[in-house]
């Protein structure tokens, strides 16, 4: 079994840092040593990685990213292996993506073809999550066999009528089957009914301009579906809730009174909603503002709230839990030259700069190191049943590792780094502190400097387990 | 140099548990490795420990107990030698008792006696807190040199007028010394103004059954005077700020809202407050209910709060990020027999059954044994400047080690398992699940089934750093 | 013009009460007067009404009534003709009903069909509210003319799917045109949808007793339609919403917040939420607990929340601006014998006992007997537009009096007072403080003592004017 | 008696608004009538007033004002002639100002030499509260006798340590006699001792400048001290609270969360905290910002809290039930010159203008006029014992009358409207809608457009009954 060993680092776990060196063994970390106790116990390493000045933490967990899916006629902008290769590229070692069941599909046969598409073809390990977009007795029956194929969570559309939306009625059932099941229950938490009366008035009014995306789907119907699913999952016994890219201060809200209260409720964000505006996004002419329509939409910086700012205090309240990217690119031809912002395929892509981009909530001193591997790494993991296997550094866990330079910076987007296949980005031109060094999937190398080492196919699907619920 | 290799045992840290082995140097966790690994890389261990079927954890962490002090004309029972003596029979490894600085005395003096009082008395390894009783220029002023000692919290009193009491001038005063220096402040928050005024007249009515001890101390008083030691540090400039023993459902509400806010604000509560009742012990006849007398006192059941559930709920939502004991059991001749409440000294004993008694919360399933560890050892090594040389397995780490066994049972009290010098027990005939069964400190063998190991002396000073805020 | 003095007594308005006398020229309060002065003043009145020892005060308003209202193959009990005889027989001089457009149907038709069926029928004046059952274009366009015809308050429901439910798309557009015109939005506050759901679990289960109609409507499925009934009000432009028969301490709550937002939020309760628990009516055996199936449902006594004790607080702080009663009673052969409870048709009555049952709210103090006045007939006539016509004793009102005895008493139900044409009651055999001791509608002396002395077609419509909001 | 008819106006009260006539004999109301009723009735009045086109309303009831009081060596502007002169031209009819007990002195002494100070010496109506600024065995014994003396409430002080500073014994002594005997609490809620520790370091620093006033008092601290005003009056029997002169967001929060639980809780706000800020005021340079030294202090429009926007919105809740002025306004000389601003004796001058000002609240849409009536009249008066003797219209009632001529414009200040004996004025220059037209007195004409017909020493003492609790 090839042994490395990464030597001179710092090693950086959710809980607090030590300097320490780490001994690979296959695909497993072997041991976590104080400076020098490993190397003297073995000798024969195949391979040494000097990590001096550097951190040494777990890769990264994205647990919510959509490779190459349909949205009407057109698919997002990464195929597995580009997606995923991207997300090495980033640091992350681990994605969680999607299987679409919708209304009439069997669900059993959706998760089999997205296995059969993800199959050999990513470059780092990945899972997945079961869409349920037409809750119905079938469609329920059919979850009963998902903990066996290692998926062991849901997800449930309060936004999207006539695609993927579930009424409160088809929402409770499924949560009371995700309850009894031991499935970890996701929602897209937005009032799609109202919203979708707010964009038909605003298309007839003729407002049509990307600014409109965002108007059109106010803040406080993203905190109404936060409250409504909070209660529905209350009323199915309080099974283990998990709001997804939550963009505004209302849900982050009622996610916070929901914790206050003892429920096992969570939620995640993505960095589009801790960095971006609608006046630097949306608001751009034209094409320029359509590339940044996603849903959630980026808020205003003017609104009554300040989003941002309660997002980051909710990253270190605990109040969100994760950082994912619902990485979802299209590439221009997709996006652009709509009638109007509702035609344009929603989504924005990061999976590459989620480690980078919340390294710099370090740098401004709104997160801890320890709390950016365990929002970005560590709780990902346990909360979608990976731990100890991925988030950790713990001997006998997979040896994803990031070896991250804090003394380096980076330039991302198109005219900088940049692997995903969109042909534009989100972040264009941000130049960011830090750097990623190094980085080991399952013990081995695949990116070093400015070279990716690893392959497609490299990636295995991951069983998950169910949920570790942290309290 | 001695090596130590625990081997076969499940490790259970903050964040996360595997099985693995730990391999100890001298004093220090050298290695924690996966089955077996260290095993073949260090053949020469001088000793390994078989923890098949048990948790392998940090050794417990308890920051406030009151060893040997004088209240009044007694003391409490424990010296530092029994005291710390019964602390490694409860696997902990670590505590940090107080330097009490009173009104018109000199801070310095004060922590040099205490100093030397500890010094070369205690089994395992110990801190000092800084109680600042008497808050002028002077006692201000000599904040400045407690960093240098490795004094990095003080502590003030909301209660007590006329001992230990500061007015809210005094404790604003404290608190931006404290800011300025980058201390922690702990405060002890009841309103005691109010409480004298409950407490002369219940005893003008004649009510001096123990009884009134708790009735005179509204719980509406701890949360007042939570909600102002809160605010207090928000016009210190956000001084971090942590509350001791929390005993009332209305104090970790206050909590929880600062916590949302993103505050700085850090609560402890104790065994006594999470299990006992008014109506089980100071209701009691007699001296035996003095027996139970403390402060903030033991709750009702039949509050309008239900405290304990609330507790346990805020030690699962983390607004209580640490349990410790207030450890200060006073011997029957000293409580016994007093003319009435007023004039028990107040304190109850817990040192050696903090860990036992927080894993009966497992068994409940109110915790997790990861958050059992954090509570409990990783958080308030953290929150006081002890990590990661305490609180933790990690390499570099003093090998301050509880081997714990889940499946033995245990039974408290003089009847049973006590090594505290107090002649009687609050915990009296209680028997819980989970055994001690091997204690390192730094490295050495202090506690071994029913045998201890260690001796007074082997604990040393922690001069400790300034705390890590966990977010 | 005929000339009443009613002299001696004490007038209670809302905000105080002053020993005066009242002077009712032809329909209308003339004056109020110190005592004597009036009698001086207008030596030549018809007729001298003594209410020395009693309180003078303006007619009941019930907001809330459903008079011979279909459900499915049956009616409720009452006709407008009996059912306002019973309200005067009760102090109550005005009704709000209901015209109820369902879906497919005509607006205005619907109003005007209910115009004719109460037209001439009425003991007591009355207006009638307008239900959109049916939100689509058209009845939406035929809401512009509702103002014109007295009617300026449309209902909503969040319950009953496939028969009076609106989705929030329609509720939001219902919204926003009420906001548009003028009008106030009422709604029914329950996820209809969660609630089948768990109806039709609870069916299938067997669980077809009486009792389990209130525990397949959990109270958080009120609190949850009331948060997002608040939240599309905000997105509708803060229109006024008026939450009627509100029976559960979540929904309270959520009405309380946005008050305290300074949102243009209101909520009415009813007696039985005041009064009646599960345990003394549900759960009774057979159709002896049918009797109570109403909606939302009465709650338990031994719930998480004290709903009731919740409830009076919330009259208390205004947090509940009304008390009505939803009168719908059901004859027993159209409550009793059915297969389950999802089978009874749902409804209490009570408007003939609203005024005497919230009397007992005064004499337990939980009341003044201005607030009674005040959320009996004050605040409901100055919400719906019929201040200062109704709901008070000023002059140029109609002379709308009770003349109430604090001293009587009055045994309800069957065997005592009862007029409505069910033939029973849910206060059979209560006996409470206090009496109706002679009423006038419009300056005709109605009831007197125990003798009915006014008629059917002496009410009369009211085109009501827009609300007043209160603040 | 003498007879008056104001005829053509509309009467506005709390509740409600009609066209109507009042009827005055004597001193008293005599009867409300519809137009021209009264004057069938009452032919031979001896006088009429037209109030055509105008607002009849109950005169103004100030319940905080404090005219000649002494602070240090100089005294506030306006004696009880001059303070009550200008009362009257403002539409105030009744002031209640206060008798202060110091520590040391007796209440009795301090109440008796009080009102031999005011005999004589009012132009409109005036009661007392008593100021308890040394709370011992000895003042408590003489709060026995205040109601009998008519004066039902008690002031206590949470600032001014060493001056009137109550420590919180002394409250919840206060609070506990105040319960047992009846009378309302009022507080001054502000956290002095801390308050006096940044004072002292601001001046340390050289910060003597007016606006330093504001910034070492800041709203934190009177959020701190309203919420334990509030704990201490729960722990004292729910004692009816009432917290004056409320200027910051975070005691409204405090005051609206006691209210939402049901506790008889009350608050009043000033015009000063409705329209002034830092900016406009206390920073303007020297002495022009020093006229603004007032406690709790103007707050700065920069905060993170916009207070003014809250409590606009806390009188629409009633939250804040009540505006009062605490006019205490000081002559040039006394604020001029002074070191520092702690020099700077507190207080200004508003109680001409305080009806004028809030109906700039009435044209902004803030308030209703009858909400305008229930805030500046009549709640105070039930609060404060007088009503229904003040503070409406009622028959019975005193004919104390404000007619108001929404058409007319005032300008104020020494180069408009003024009639304090004050030099300057905080409103100077302000131009603002609505006119004093006319004001009655207990049937007096006092003022008649610009001309003052009144005479000092017609006031009256008012003996007050116990508080109206509104609930």
């Amino acid at each position: 079994m090839a042994r490395t060993l990464i030597t001179g680092g710092t090693v950086v776990e959710a809980t607090g840092s030590v300097p320490a060196d780490v001994l690979v063994e296959g695909e497993r970390i072997a041991a976590v040593g104080a400076p020098g106790v490993l190397a003297g116990a073995a000798p024969g390493a195949d391979r040494v990685l000097d990590a001096t000045g550097k951190l040494v933490v777990p890769g990264g967990v994205d647990v919510h990213t959509h490779m190459q899916m349909p949205v009407g006629e057109v698919s997002s902008a990464d195929s597995f292996a580009t997606g995923t290769t991207a997300a090495a590229w980033g640091g992350v070692t681990t994605i969680v993506d999607f299987a679409t069941q919708q209304a009439g599909e069997d669900v059993r046969a959706s998760l089999e073809a997205r296995l059969a598409e993800a199959e050999g073809q990513c470059a780092v390990d990945y899972g997945l999550h079961q869409i349920v977009g037409g809750v119905d007795q079938s469609a329920l029956a059919a979850l009963g066999d998902l903990a066996d194929e290692g998926v062991t969570s849901i997800k449930l559309f309060m936004a999207y009528p006539g695609r993927l939306y579930s009424d409160d009625g088809q929402i409770l059932r499924a949560l009371q089957a995700a309850r009894e099941l031991g499935l970890m229950a996701m929602v897209h938490a937005e009032n799609g009914l109202a919203i979708d009366v707010l964009r038909a008035q605003a298309l007839a009014r003729g407002e049509g301009a990307p600014v409109h995306h965002s108007l059109t789907r106010p803040s406080v119907l993203e905190g109404e579906a936060a409250h409504r699913a909070i209660a529905l999952a209350e009323v199915a016994g309080d099974v283990p809730l998990y709001i997804v890219h939550m963009s505004a201060s209302e849900a982050l809200a009622e996610v916070a009174a929901a914790r206050d209260a003892g429920r096992n409720v969570f939620a995640e964000t993505c960095p589009q909603y801790l960095y971006l505006t609608v006046e630097d996004t949306l608001a751009r002419p034209g094409d320029e503002g359509a590339a940044f329509v996603c849903s959630p939409p980026i808020r205003s910086a003017h609104d009554v709230h300040d989003h941002r700012a309660d997002l980051w205090r909710g990253l270190r309240t605990d109040d969100l839990a994760v950082v994912s990217t619902d990485h979802c690119p299209f590439c221009r031809k997709d996006k652009e030259g709509r009638a109007d912002f509702a035609a344009v395929p929603n989504g924005l892509g990061a999976v590459e700069h989620r480690m980078e981009l919340l390294w710099q909530g370090v740098v401004a001193g709104h997160l801890s190191p320890e709390r950016w591997v365990e929002t970005c790494s560590t709780t990902p993991a346990r909360l979608f049943g990976l731990h100890p296997r991925k988030g950790t550094l713990a001997p006998g866990a997979d040896a994803d590792v990031l070896v991250w330079d804090p003394a380096g910076r980076t330039r991302l987007g198109i005219g900088g780094k940049h692997h995903s296949a969109a042909d534009h980005s989100a972040w264009e031109g941000v130049e960011v502190a830090g750097k990623v060094d190094t980085v080991l999937s399952r013990g081995t190398v695949v990116v070093e400097g400015d070279r990716f080492t690893g392959r497609v196919g490299h990636g295995r699907y991951l069983r998950r387990d169910r949920s570790s619920l942290l309290r």
